[in-house]
């Protein structure tokens, strides 16, 4: 099972998150790309440490929106998000090659995850802007969302993750946040699905959390639980 | 004889220039990469015509400055600067490949071009930028500057160029703007000096600006020029 | 009648509309700061042109979005839409005092002025910032918007303002762009409806744009025949 | 004796400094503008927090440049930067008097600061801003400094600060960063020496970090032995 968490969210002065204490726990690191957060530099020492613990590399696109944090949806023309959408792809796949490793699966941000769950112009321009780069690469997202679904249509690979401390509705979707449930709290609960998603067998890859507090403690225990099943956690690439 | 020029410098709904009548008169383009102008669509859109006009991309890499068109120097960190190159150089590659064609050079723009004529630290910076990148890749600027003296000590291919516009000193160096003689007017002047550059044998290419008035009347008057005079127009690359 | 055009859209290097050739022929003029347009710079040329014209200065406030000159609509939070304006509004304001005059109305720009037709929480969001600010600060906009009634339920001022070039349905609202009507291009045809507009009584300013070719050709047209109908164009301040 | 602080540098999802601990133990708070920190909703927090706590509120105008935290000096024309300052020192005021304070004083940050400490064509630009807004405001900056001497001569208002973690040289200037005694970082001989720089009459304000890991508690025994020395920390204002 591969878990993954979005990492290299600081910009110039400011940090985001404990990269350092993150990346020997999981499998996958969605990176961000400079638009909703990530410069240059901290790009290159992102796929360094990528690198360096055989962790594989995805490119976490987004609206433009530093100042949102790419949290916020955008109705952008679809030619114009496919463009950025490359653009950001592009250099984050240049500077992974010249720290040694590749990006490996694209997985949407914030506002546009959500967005082309159900947006399917948006969700095309995305899967446009993966194909012409690279047709081979898998876009990672929420089982039953539009972009898996007409990437699936396409023939593009897709990967399918699990929220390890979202709460589910029985129909599979997430419960919004902000009502009842949303997100959960007891770090055992968590582990204990995160164990169930791995049997399951419904997902490819499981997501945590990097930028809450906690988030480090709530890793550790889901790996330490993985590892004490018997569960490879390891990349789907 | 290659012609170079600055291209891609529009940004969201402001244009600049008029590349369409530009590209069809010119042998390189230096396509902004998106720090100091050029977004994703328009880099996609530079690198298809120049795709299509079999001109050769050259990334035309900046300090982060969109308020100031890159004209400002700065004093940045070199490991700051060199990231920022590298992601501006892998996002232009990204896209140039997915339009069929692929970047050939690097050019600095603007501050940064001026300022690595005499800073080394600068220079440096940019070069460990394109060799990391691709050691193979040329970069354009002026003969006699720390950046093509640094790439030639290191090995890295550089190439030369001279301004049609611009006035020299004696001893080679440009007469800096604001000086008398610094800009040149007389159309039929520039192009007997872009001829004599061509036949002069010094450089590897020659620069008309894009930008200002009046400047496609002089790119088609040097194109003229060098097509009477016998010298085939033609990237370098 | 008021006659408004959106101006001080340049931003950097990159320029945008006629501002010299569209200040004589208007009365208000809907000056961008900073978040979709404009610069320090620019807004400091654009009010000091105001106050040399006599005209009314309004502050053109906009989702930050310089790559998408404003015009693509976004989820924003209302507190951080609220502080967004009151920093835009209030930058404007310092600036335009400086150079002899003051801001004397809000018009929100693009894609949040049609957000706020609706979206009644953007909408109050705007509202409590231009309160908090000046509450004797009129607000201009579309007749029956939201963001006008709720101006009008809690005492604040409100202008209402027509689209000379845009076709109007019978209940008053525009066909949206993209459907057939939705732009008018014969000239006559546009100052006819100016004059009408004027004579009908039902709106206090009429909007002529000044970013598309042709805008100062269609705004000195619009100028001569209210002028030609003793229409006074002054400002509704 | 007043206490000075850089806040309120936080922006959209990123957090700097422990703000709500350091406003309670200064007088005066330099609050980011938006150029290189700060969004609109960070300074309204800001200054509602220093309406709170009695505290005074400076403009800490900077370049333009969020990706380098206004640390990296610019080469930029004097009447862009005096239009930016312009534009910063403005946004602030008309946030400050929403929430119920006003700006009491301009400080230039990072880079600006140091440049204009020689460099008197940036220093007149900031100047001519500050007097355009308010010719009654102070700057508050490095004693010596060309800015500072400029104001001066024009009858500009200057107010003086040392700051308690510097090294000086014998002649008053700082010791450069990188050199030794640059920084102190004994709490007791920097809460000695802020005792001694109030005590020794040659400057209005001291300042303390705010974004440095045990700046609150450097903060705090500063203040706590100002407190014993019977010096009251209260604004220059």
């Amino acid at each position: 099972m591969d878990l993954n968490c979005d990492l290299g969210e600081s910009f110039g002065a400011w940090t985001m998150g404990d990269d350092a204490a993150m990346f020997p726990l999981i499998s996958s690191a969605n990176i961000a790309c400079g638009f909703h957060a990530g410069d240059g530099r901290t790009m290159l020492a992102s796929c360094r440490r990528a690198a360096r613990y055989g962790v594989a590399v995805g490119a976490h696109v987004a609206y433009r929106d530093l100042a949102g944090f790419g949290r916020r949806a955008m109705d952008i023309e679809p030619a114009e998000l496919a463009a950025d959408v490359l653009y950001q792809l592009a250099a984050l796949a240049g500077i992974a090659r010249t720290a040694g490793t590749r990006v490996a699966y694209v997985k949407p941000h914030g506002a546009l995850y959500n967005r082309i769950v159900h947006d399917r112009a948006q969700a095309a321009a995305v899967l446009e802007a993966v194909r012409s780069f690279d047709a081979s690469l898998p876009v990672l997202g929420l089982p039953g969302s539009a972009v898996l679904e007409l990437a699936a249509e396409a023939g593009q690979p897709v990967r399918r993750e699990a929220f390890v401390d979202r709460g589910y509705r029985p129909d599979g979707t997430l419960i919004p946040r902000g009502e009842p449930g949303a997100l959960l709290s007891d770090l055992e609960q968590i582990a204990d699905r995160a164990v169930g998603f791995a049997r399951g067998g419904g997902v490819d890859s499981l997501c945590v959390h990097g930028d809450t507090p906690g988030a480090v403690g709530m890793a550790a225990l889901v790996r330490r639980r993985l590892d004490a099943a018997g569960i490879a956690v390891r990349s789907f690439v």
